[in-house]
């Protein structure tokens, strides 16, 4: 029945493949990215990404206080000196970085030394302590964004950090100011220089993983949520990925609410670490419409997808009269459902056209959100300082609080994006920038390679094995 | 560039074009009533229609005031007897009543007498004052619904009155109770039952004729503006047929919300009467959406859109950022616009499909909004009976009051509907139930016939030129 109702309302388009291969052609290598790796990795590399992260995702809230009084200890401790550092440190010719080297696989990323940044007028330089990586970021890295810029780049949208100096004529942050900024690329630096109209101050009380773990996902979920969605008392909310970081700031910003029901899907290891934020959770392999209609025979009243594909159908039928899609992400054109070339063109479009009619008569709404966009190409900085207002006076409530998954060293950026990949994470993932890589053990390096299962990819993968020659 | 941007954005569909044939197939008598007749005979029907309605468009603040006090006086004069009236009536057997014979023209529709209807368990008996007539009752009239009913039927949404009586086991409502209610069909009667909830209690001060003209348009004009928009200080909106019913509504809801600017399409000839009501009004014949641009170059927030077809991609096209176009009709499907089988034929398939990535990429919502969907499919009485709550209370303040076109008797439906279809109307037109037909004058008969270009539908317009033999 489902699947008549998505025929019914969608429509899918096969024609115009011709356009997309020639638009494909410069993209070729990021086919061969998504993976039958994923699948059959993702055990090993969960089982090594958790002892080089800082904490088990079950100790979450314990290793988030003492990240906490780690850093306010440093703080404390060394605030004299963190200034001497920090103009010394603005005296460097270069800094370290991440670079992209082309679209592709994690072989295409390496950390590097650059040119210091200095501030334009109207900018701000910041001395970066931590970064989010986001699954955003590795459909940057596939190349698999509409525009995608020219390479060799520098990834990251959004950092934490200390301001260090300001562009000439600019005022509004003070030298040693402790900020959080969004950054068009270039943020998995040591330093980074933006517009202030993304900057923002931090409250006193988040640490820099926190902060750097909360703007983008905070601000998608609240703009999502309570802009273009309008969620009221006694709402129902269906969020995929719910143990990501957007789905876990979803959750939290659900609870703030009187009687929100949130459902969930995420893989099942992750259901005992985040069954308390979210009402009802199921397995991401099962039918989610049908336990959905299970519990909710008319459906629920927003439904925030990071998958689209035939996922989009889907939320369209389950959303109650008067409900919202919301389309926040393609991440089924990254993983390893994306098996092929041709599953990957077909994923990107197939994506089901929707009939305004039927929405009319369904009353229904459909919208799509990226947060990048707005801020970048669209100019809404003003109202997207008015969320981070809103959302930085519930965390000082202590109604809510960015659940960061694993810090990483830049070093370490490949097995982070591997672990986002394989959504082997809850919350968040960080590069720290002042964290020293993790030595790998022996075993790792036979552990992810088997025999005639190898991509390409996965050669440069080597480098990871190595990790010392990284900086270069 | 608007153009480029539509094609980019929508998918236009042709392939099944035999589905649509073998659905028009019962429907064809249906697709002659779209014709050119329309603009021709605008000029000719305004021209009748004022003198027969109770008052000019310029005249409307004066005559409301006096239909107030004409409504007032009666109920004051006649308390006792209206009771009496009630009673003996109640015990007729038969009512008169507008009756849909068959999908059509003008010339299927007459008043005849029906049985009595008698209130079942959970519904109100009301004896009808005053109906309101939308666009949607044309596009009834032609079959140009999803699941048309089967005919013969009585028209009609919507009523005001007073109850009469309740079905057994039913409470909520005394007999004697001024009322407002929603019917699922059969409205354009003397007599009508509907289920308890869709009846509300109307403010002391509203007249029969607003409380008709209140129903639909401010319902609509709400929800779309708050619930499916959340309109907020400092935004835009656009409205088609500014002059109608709901973009009256609109109009006035927008200005209880600070600094709203309301850019509004209607004909010419309507501008010097709405023009306080709207911020920026274009002709509807003009590019509204170059039109738009030079005043705001980033477009609008919200787009209301009753046209459809072509409408869908300009609006979205229009919308700023975050931005929500909703498509709350498609009276291009009814108007002189579509003007042949083939003409009506594509602007039902070939509604543009909208691209959900392209809605992530701009960061744009769409909508579609039906009230009557809303409230007899999917059961959202209470939520709109909230609606109704909110919007009497912005009446009791004097912040919000329908504009009533004009009055017309059931015997003139016919020319009730002519002119809503050649967009005459300033304001809702209401059928009230107590009014006799004015006579036609000899003139009438022979103007809006002309030789060599009537239309199968002209000819059973006839009827409207006798009249007398409309109640059978």
């Amino acid at each position: 029945m489902d699947y008549e109702y998505s025929q019914m309302f969608l429509e899918s388009r096969t024609k115009p493949f011709h356009k997309f291969l020639s638009l494909f052609q410069k993209r070729t290598d990021s086919a061969h990215t998504a993976h039958s790796e994923f699948g059959r990795r993702k055990d090993q590399l969960q089982s090594r990404a958790s002892p080089s992260s800082p904490m088990k995702p079950t100790d979450m809230a314990k290793e988030g206080t003492e990240t906490t009084e780690e850093t306010e200890h440093m703080i404390e401790k060394n605030g004299a000196k963190e200034t001497e550092t920090v103009l010394s440190a603005g005296d460097a010719k270069e800094m370290r970085a991440v670079i992209l080297s082309g679209f592709g696989g994690l072989n295409k990323l390496r950390v590097t030394k650059k040119a210091m940044p200095e501030p334009q007028e109207g900018e701000v330089k910041i001395r970066v302590k931590a970064c989010g990586l986001n699954f955003l970021d590795l459909m940057v890295r596939q190349g698999n964004i509409d525009s995608p810029p020219k390479t060799p780049l520098v990834p990251g949208f959004e950092c934490s950090g200390i301001v260090e100096a300001m562009g000439e004529n600019t005022k509004g942050f003070e030298i040693g100011d402790r900020v959080v900024a969004f950054v068009n690329y270039n943020a998995w630096a040591e330093v980074v220089c933006t517009p202030l109209d993304y900057v923002y101050n931090m409250p006193d009380d988040m640490t820099f993983p926190e902060a750097a773990a909360f703007s983008m996902n905070f601000v998608a979920a609240y703009m999502m949520l309570f802009e273009v969605a309008n969620l009221r008392e006694g709402m129902s909310v269906l969020v995929h990925s719910a143990g990501g970081g957007v789905g876990q700031a979803v959750a939290q910003l659900c609870s703030t609410i009187p009687s929100v029901t949130v459902f969930g899907t995420a893989s099942s290891f992750k259901h005992e670490a985040i069954k308390d934020s979210v009402t009802h959770l199921f397995d991401r392999n099962i039918d989610y419409v049908q336990e959905v209609k299970k519990i909710s025979p008319e459906g629920v009243d927003i439904v925030l997808d990071c998958l689209s594909g035939e996922n989009t159908g889907k939320g369209l039928g389950l959303l109650r009269p008067l409900g919202t899609y919301i389309l926040y992400g393609s991440s089924n054109m990254v993983t390893g459902e994306t098996k092929s070339f041709f599953s990957l063109a077909k994923s990107w479009w197939q994506v089901e056209k929707v009939n305004p009619i039927k929405l009319y008569e369904e009353n229904k709404v459909i919208a799509g959100f990226s947060l990048l966009n707005l801020l970048f190409k669209q100019g809404r900085c003003g109202q997207v300082k008015t969320v981070v207002e809103k959302l930085f006076s519930l965390y000082n409530q202590k109604k809510i609080k960015p659940v960061v998954d694993s810090l990483w060293a830049l070093e370490e950026v490949k097995e982070a994006m591997q672990r986002i990949h394989d959504r082997g994470n809850i919350g968040k993932l960080i590069l720290d920038v002042e964290k020293s890589p993790t030595p790998l053990m022996a075993s790792d390096s036979t552990e992810t390679s088997e025999a005639g299962e190898e991509e390409e990819e996965h050669e440069g993968d080597n480098d990871n094995k190595e990790r010392m020659p990284f900086i270069q």
